[in-house]
């Protein structure tokens, strides 16, 4: 069997400009980085953007688990099969991280046949958006301890600095560092830590930009420390602002590229999923509705993060109103929610199917208390047996949703073909009533415990004391109407990642307490949250190479 | 006055497929970035590999002084100047650092009507070459702290470390830290420095490296470490190579812009002139030489590191034969070195010219050891008076030079007609019969004493003990027949910043001295050498700013 990179490698990649074509971009509003990438110009915006938009369609998935479940994949070959449908749609993804893709978890570009090309340019610099991020973090960074080291006007306390400085890159010893040792000269000493560049809340802003008046006054916002008596200290308060935005001025445009089956796909930004929203950015989504009549977007993790930041984070920040959303799973992950070790997942389990359908089942209830039509899928699998498929299919349409079965890793497009039609069916028979999760007037705890009860499913919530100390002084410096960035273990709908199908009767702890001022949310953390992942005992990188004519081989 | 950014700014640009034009390059060799910059395709090269070599020139300096030479400025102004003689020239030059642009210094794209463009771009991200080489040495320090975390089996010493990290950003509070605090999981507990990403070893590699192949060697020779019981630890034993080319893979290709008429500019790579050798990369000049009649070059500094090293480091690594060598001074940096203070340089003053001039000569006696045709030019000054521009001209001649006055900064081509004129006589009389200054067979003692003595006039070298340990191990080691690359103050002839004009009679004293395996040198370092700078107390990134429409100012 072929692997990702060999399948995406024997793929005849069409011109970038053949591929605008189809979304009648012209070729002077296109900057090309080589024949398959290009960044849509500012102009493009300017000309789109009063067109009117098409419909925006949502893929989320069950809490992830070893089984897999092929969200990306089904995005993009949602994408490809609606275009044999001859609809003009468009894929909007998130951009892969450097780092882990030297690490365990390799690349994300899709699988199979329902991938998006060049996927070693798209996994390795791609048009170098994060190392723009990467940059405009670090030279924050090294103008607040400049500040310090040359006289701290400011008053900024060494001890209150919440600015971290970031890598695109795995690389554990810098989670923990002193820096500014050595002579005078050489800054002042002060604790430091390092976090993967995808958890910078440049990346957050970057995506959640209109444009670049709100970059700047986003970037603006930034608390980087607070002062000896506590105030908050800005990025704008060190006149880091424009020398960011120059950094970001190019990262700000979307990137365009193709899928496989060279079906448009614009890729933009990629935040953390757990600290930050997890979404492609604002800008990507919107220029996307511009130009094609249905887009296929995704969001990190399982819907209780994804989708839920998706719709209350960024379509509630950026105004933007869902049609539907597709609801991914297999019938390998629900035997999982229900007990069955990953080993064991290859027979038909009709037991175990039925007590895990209860992942699935929350899913869709929490979904549908945002009012946006669903349609669930099952990424098929040899293995799967008729019963098993029969009694998801009946299990979603008794709970009132679409069903389709998808083979887009297989097959590409052609493999979609029964979900686009349950998609465009959707589209043009069900009317969304999108509704956020909860209203912006209320408070920081209540809006965490409307997403704790409501989408989670716990009985309760405690605050550790140093978060109910962060809410009140959150709250105090103005940042109470902004929407609640849960950060929480991604494997179970509760904070505990073993309790696998439909935990009940627990409790969130919610731990640590922050804003994202310039982003314009405030995190809440349970548990850990892992910001700079580590290399394993084996890195990938061990197994990348490039040869002589430039082919690369290794990545996955 | 227009600022450079202004002018560079008001300037037409040409599509970069018409600048490749000139040189015949067809679009589809051309992988560009936007439309003003481009990568030239390994295809090219296979194509034009087998033409006929067209004239090496080189721009050097007398040694740097507060009042400016102009050394980039009259490379680009000569590049032009040529062509308005119908004359095939590219100009080739190395990619500014990123980091600075927000200190002091500010970019570096030539001045004034001799620049190149667009200068934004250039100073910032460009095409990511810098960022790839970030990468690649980030991920070899990752994955060395990895090996020693995941149970250390090549048995290195913490304690021998030579591999830093590096980031492109003047940041001097990483200059001395302690990585891998926390707990057991965060790795082990070391002492590490992060350098500028241009005095990585691998930006020195990439420059001297000839095609992916030798990259992949070149990477693979790195010494990371020493184990417990001395022996050299080796990028290729920790398996890093592979990875970490496929992230220069595209780094590795020369970058085409113009400048601000048209003038095809090959830009690529930008190691320092202290620890490496101050070039634009080996396949530039190549390429440059395929595609050109006459290719105009520079080196870092002022002659005795920038073209010794040039000269002795990479014409004799890639088999390169220099035709003319071009030495740049002013009046007013003369009468500095005679003494005169920076504020007092603009009336007349034969006696410090008189005195001054004693550097001019012994870069002029230095470059003729190369046997290399010289031509002195002189980049005018409106304060410059007759009588000294004829001291200067008459001096020049003398001694064996051809002389030329340069107008570039204010008059571009136009102002480099006298000198551009005196380059075509210069490589259509006389001949070159290039010699490197030293045998590759001498002992690295031997080679240091050559340079100090010959090139810098120094009376005696000494060793402190650790440099004399460090010979002895790296001779032991196998790297004895290798360049010396030395790192010295640019500012005088000697070592010491204060000594002006022609010094005589002092010692070199070698404080450290280490190989750069990859690279292929020996780097011996005279007093201090920063390879991590500061921010200054304003820093020039308060006054870089973009506008809504994308047009960045405060860049210079």
């Amino acid at each position: 069997m072929k692997t990702d990179i060999q399948i995406a490698q024997d793929v005849k990649l069409v011109h970038i400009k053949e591929v605008a074509s189809k979304l009648d971009i012209k070729e002077d509003d296109l900057e090309y980085y080589g024949k398959y990438k290009a960044k849509l110009s500012d102009e493009l915006w300017d000309k789109v953007k009063d067109n009117k938009d098409g419909k925006l369609v949502l893929v989320t998935a069950i809490n992830p688990t070893p089984a897999g479940e092929g969200k990306t994949t089904t995005t993009v070959g949602l994408g490809e099969a609606l275009g044999k449908l001859n609809k003009k749609a468009v894929i909007a993804l998130r951009e892969p991280s450097l780092g882990p893709c030297f690490g365990i978890k390799g690349g994300a570009a899709g699988g199979g046949y329902a991938q998006v090309v060049p996927m070693e340019d798209l996994n390795l610099h791609f048009t170098g958006d994060f190392h723009a991020i990467t940059s405009a973090n670090n030279l924050l960074a090294a103008m607040l301890d400049n500040h310090i080291h040359q006289g701290n006007a400011l008053n900024i306390d060494p001890n209150q600095i919440v600015w971290k400085r970031c890598v695109d890159m795995n690389d554990r010893v810098l989670r923990n560092i002193v820096v500014g040792l050595g002579r005078k000269t050489d800054g002042v000493v002060r604790e430091d830590h390092f976090i993967i560049t995808v958890a910078s809340e440049i990346m957050a802003i970057l995506c959640l930009a209109d444009d670049m008046k709100d970059l700047k006054v986003r970037l603006g916002r930034i608390i980087v420390a607070y002062t000896y008596d506590g105030k908050p200290v800005t990025a704008k308060e060190l006149n880091g602002v424009g020398a960011m935005a120059a950094l970001l001025k190019d990262a700000l445009k979307p990137n365009l590229i193709q899928t496989i089956e060279n079906t448009p796909a614009i890729i933009h930004g990629g935040p953390f999923a757990n600290i930050a929203h997890g979404c492609n950015s604002v800008r990507a989504t919107k220029t996307a509705l511009k130009l094609a009549d249905i887009v296929v977007t995704e969001a990190g993790f399982g819907a209780d993060l994804g989708a839920e930041k998706f719709f209350d984070i960024k379509c509630t920040s950026a105004g933007l109103t869902p049609d539907a959303v597709v609801l991914v799973a297999t019938v390998r992950a629900l035997k999982y929610n229900g007990g069955v070790p990953k080993t064991e997942l290859g027979g038909e389990n009709l037991e175990a199917l039925k007590i895990g359908i209860a992942n699935l089942e929350k899913h869709i209830e929490n979904l549908q208390k945002y009012g946006v039509p669903i349609i669930v899928t099952l990424n098929r699998f040899l293995t799967d047996t008729e019963a098993e498929l029969t009694y998801v299919k009946d299990f979603c349409e008794k709970k009132g949703c679409e069903f389709a079965l998808s083979e887009v890793w297989e097959k590409g497009g052609d493999g979609g073909i029964e979900l686009a039609g349950k998609v465009i069916n959707t589209l043009e028979t069900k009317e969304s009533r999108f509704t956020p999760l909860y209203k912006k007037e209320l408070s920081l705890k209540d809006k965490i415990e409307t997403i704790a009860k409501e989408i989670y499913g716990a009985a309760s919530v405690t605050y550790d004391p140093a978060a109910e100390t962060a809410i009140k002084k959150i709250e105090g410096l103005g940042f109470k109407e902004v929407p609640v960035c849960m950060a929480k273990n991604q494997y179970s709908l509760s904070d505990d990642a073993t309790k696998l199908g439909r935990p009940t009767g627990f409790n969130i702890n919610i731990r640590e307490v922050y804003v994202s001022a310039g982003a314009g949310f405030v995190v809440a953390i349970t548990g850990t949250v892992m910001t700079m992942p580590g290399l394993p005992k084996i890195p990938a990188a061990e197994g990348i190479d490039v040869n002589n004519e430039g082919i690369i081989t290794g990545l996955f």
